[in-house]
């Protein structure tokens, strides 16, 4: 019976009228996020006044204390800080170095990083002969004899083939989450991993790692994909080359750190949420700026609009700067946790964690019923502004998935991805590679998202 | 009768086997397109060996030389020339030079760079009072007693607010081509352009800019944003301050060049064209990376894509490089001209010079009868290559825009236009600006296109 009523609600709620009224504040939204300096100020004090901010480090607690305030500053009407015991492993990635050792081509410096959370080498580093690998079937069949005290090399391209950049991801990530784990097996004595990226770049792509309890740890690092190259092609001429590094890396004990929560209360419905997020943590290279620096900024956009525009909206609206997405993601599973033991409802929340490229659409993780309302609800919307990907999703950004078990729908900002791997837990991922224009319009359709979500309700 | 004839026919054409067939030749395009590193290596030799090539210089003869050669070496079974005369304007841009005069400030140097067949100042430069003005009706209201004897110093920004990029743009090259008519007709002795762009940038951008036989002529140069914006303060403290600036620019007797043209004949229909190409000239600045290297590279892979997969074209399928596009459009006249005087009957064009982003979807030309086949061929592969921006428009790019008169159909491939105004005539359209898989990814649209409608008709 609530059903038959709400549909026929519907038509009154959102009629040609109010769509057109829903035209001009969506415009608004635009125009001020298009026109503004703040948000790329903004990036640009933490790009380069913080810069990258792995869990534990000094810069991870400046960019919260940073966030907090800049949240007030653009006008949340609360602030707060909500307490996340995250992992401390400390690496200075500036001490990481690496040669190849040759006979015929002699010594040759190549781009490492240590991948995240590995052990170190310790200072005297670690030298000793490579196998190259394609795959782990390639390992199985070398067996321990080939493999036994030597560094395993898994170098295996990113396929460019395909349209989708991601569709060999899935298989690339396997060799760097467990590529230590099945070398070690086998007696290996470290890992090289071929940097995830199309590009032939100088920044070696680093991201977590893992080991097994049951397995001797080793240590692990990614080569840059040039590098990579000029290893393999040495290694075709005198397989039993050395290869040299050195990582200082050292799991300390866990640390106290926070999520950053800045939110403008709803008029009339203080405990419904809809929440808009990227995460504050980065990787110890480059400077965090696509991943996720602008997930962040544009988050705290969503408050400088609604507030300079004069929207006072129903729900509350949270921005929230979620921490140790890129090791335990422990800032998304806390902020869930709290969530349910306050009773908040979470009527939507939105992540953006792709990168600064064109946003393209949403990946929506919602009830049928539920897409069917937000299509008619943003339909127009998402056709002026080109965001033509749209499409039904168990995911959402990994920070705000635990909140689907609530019952809140997860959007996903979608971007044009064929760029993501120039920039992915590398050295490149800096300030200069945002496109200010793209990441407003980020922001621009995250704010339209939950303006009309707030009038209209889901 | 005819008519019905052909839709009974579609369904045969067209069935799902046929589909099913489409999607794998497709898909065989797009991987060629994507794995291949010679899309890469011609453009950075178009960019890095030869540079920037405006009509009449040194520079493009080579482009036009290379083209021809990497044509033939890419698989064209044909490559010839075809003679256009074009202007030979003069003007070495390493030479420009301005500075602001103020006895408050001191001397400030400033980017400059002459406006596209201005005449210059001579080697001695000149010296004025600046007059600013943010419109055309703001210079009328200041009428000859205020702007006699200065430079008028057209400071119209972008507005950033509207989400196409392109919303001004209409507005703001009135004043860069119009600009000197309307200041020399009250006196003024020169002018000064904002460069026309979103970013605060240290690049001016040139661009065509037109005289009167009636009005006297007098030297135009375009400023870059930043130092735009310290002129414009620096006039708001001491409006009597001074600029310098030097230009040695000059008009020489038109000279012969050529439109480059390869193609694989029809095995079926040699009469018929399917031709897709780019314009061979730039600007005086920068490398001609975005306009329009990357569209002439694209055309020339869609030789090199057939040639390479074995598809022998029912058509001839052409690769042009245009001559002559940011000054008088020359080359694509005269190509239309003889393609009539050949009685060449052009199914399709294609033009590829929006710059290498993101491509998004093609703006066709054509009836409506044709603009559904197209639809209907092609509605699968756009839709699984993300092309979702199709529509009919009277466009198609100024190169091919003469064929429409024959009957031809235009298509004109659209990127992503929000970083369009970074690059446009300006020093930073270089190499480097371009990512790899955005241009490969137009010239597998451009490709599959061509495939389609060969295969089909239209």
């Amino acid at each position: 019976m609530k059903k038959v009523l709400l549909s026929i609600l519907f038509p009154l709620a959102i009629n040609s009228f109010a769509q057109q009224n829903d035209s001009v504040a969506v415009s608004k939204i635009y125009s001020e996020a298009l026109s503004s300096d703040v948000a790329m100020n903004n990036l640009k004090y933490l790009c380069k006044n913080i810069g990258n901010r792995i869990c534990g480090s000094p810069q991870l607690q400046t960019a919260i204390e940073w966030s907090a305030k800049t949240l007030k500053n653009l006008g949340a009407d609360t602030v707060y800080l909500q307490e996340v015991m995250v992992h401390h492993w400390v690496h200075d990635s500036k001490k990481d170095e690496a040669k190849i050792i040759s006979k015929i081509c002699g010594k040759t410096s190549v781009n490492i990083i240590a991948l995240g959370e590995s052990i170190g080498t310790g200072k005297k580093g670690m030298t000793s002969e490579v196998v190259e690998v394609k795959s782990f079937d390639e390992l199985k069949q070398l067996g321990k004899k080939g493999v036994e005290g030597k560094i395993v090399f898994y170098n295996r391209p990113m396929n460019r083939a395909p349209f989708d950049p991601f569709d060999n991801y899935g298989d690339l990530i396997r060799y760097r989450v467990n590529g230590a784990i099945e070398a070690a097996r086998l007696g290996a004595v470290a890992i090289i991993l071929r940097s995830i990226s199309f590009q032939n770049s100088i920044y070696p792509h680093t991201g977590i790692m893992r080991y097994r309890d049951t397995v001797v740890k080793i240590p692990a690092i990614a080569i840059c994909t040039r590098d990579a190259d000029i290893l393999s092609k040495e290694l075709k001429e005198e397989p039993n080359l050395k290869f040299y590094f050195k990582t200082i890396c050292e799991q300390l004990p866990e640390v106290k750190s926070y999520n950053v929560i800045g939110e403008i209360r709803g008029s009339e419905n203080p405990n419904n949420i809809i929440c808009v997020g990227g995460h504050i943590d980065s990787w110890d290279t480059g400077e965090g700026a696509n991943d996720d620096g602008i997930g962040c900024i544009q988050s705290m956009e969503a408050i400088r609009i609604f507030k300079i525009l004069g929207i006072k909206p129903k729900n509350t609206i949270r921005a929230v700067m979620f921490l140790d997405e890129e090791i335990s993601q422990r800032g998304g599973k806390k902020y869930a946790e709290i969530a349910k033991q306050k009773n908040e409802k979470h009527v939507v929340a939105i992540e953006s964690d792709e990168g600064a490229a064109l946003p393209i659409g949403f990946s929506i993780n919602a009830t049928q019923e539920k897409y069917d309302r937000i299509n008619q609800l943003c339909g127009k919307f998402f056709k002026d502004y080109e965001l033509f990907k749209i499409y039904k999703s168990k995911g959402g950004g990994v920070d705000i998935r635990p909140l689907a078990e609530q019952g809140s729908v997860l959007f996903g900002l979608q971007v044009n991805s064929q760029k993501y791997f120039d920039y992915q837990h590398a050295g490149s991922d800096v300030f200069e590679s945002i496109n200010l224009r793209e990441l407003q319009l980020g922001s621009a359709a995250m704010t339209s998202v939950i303006y009309l979500i707030d009038l209209y309700g889901l």
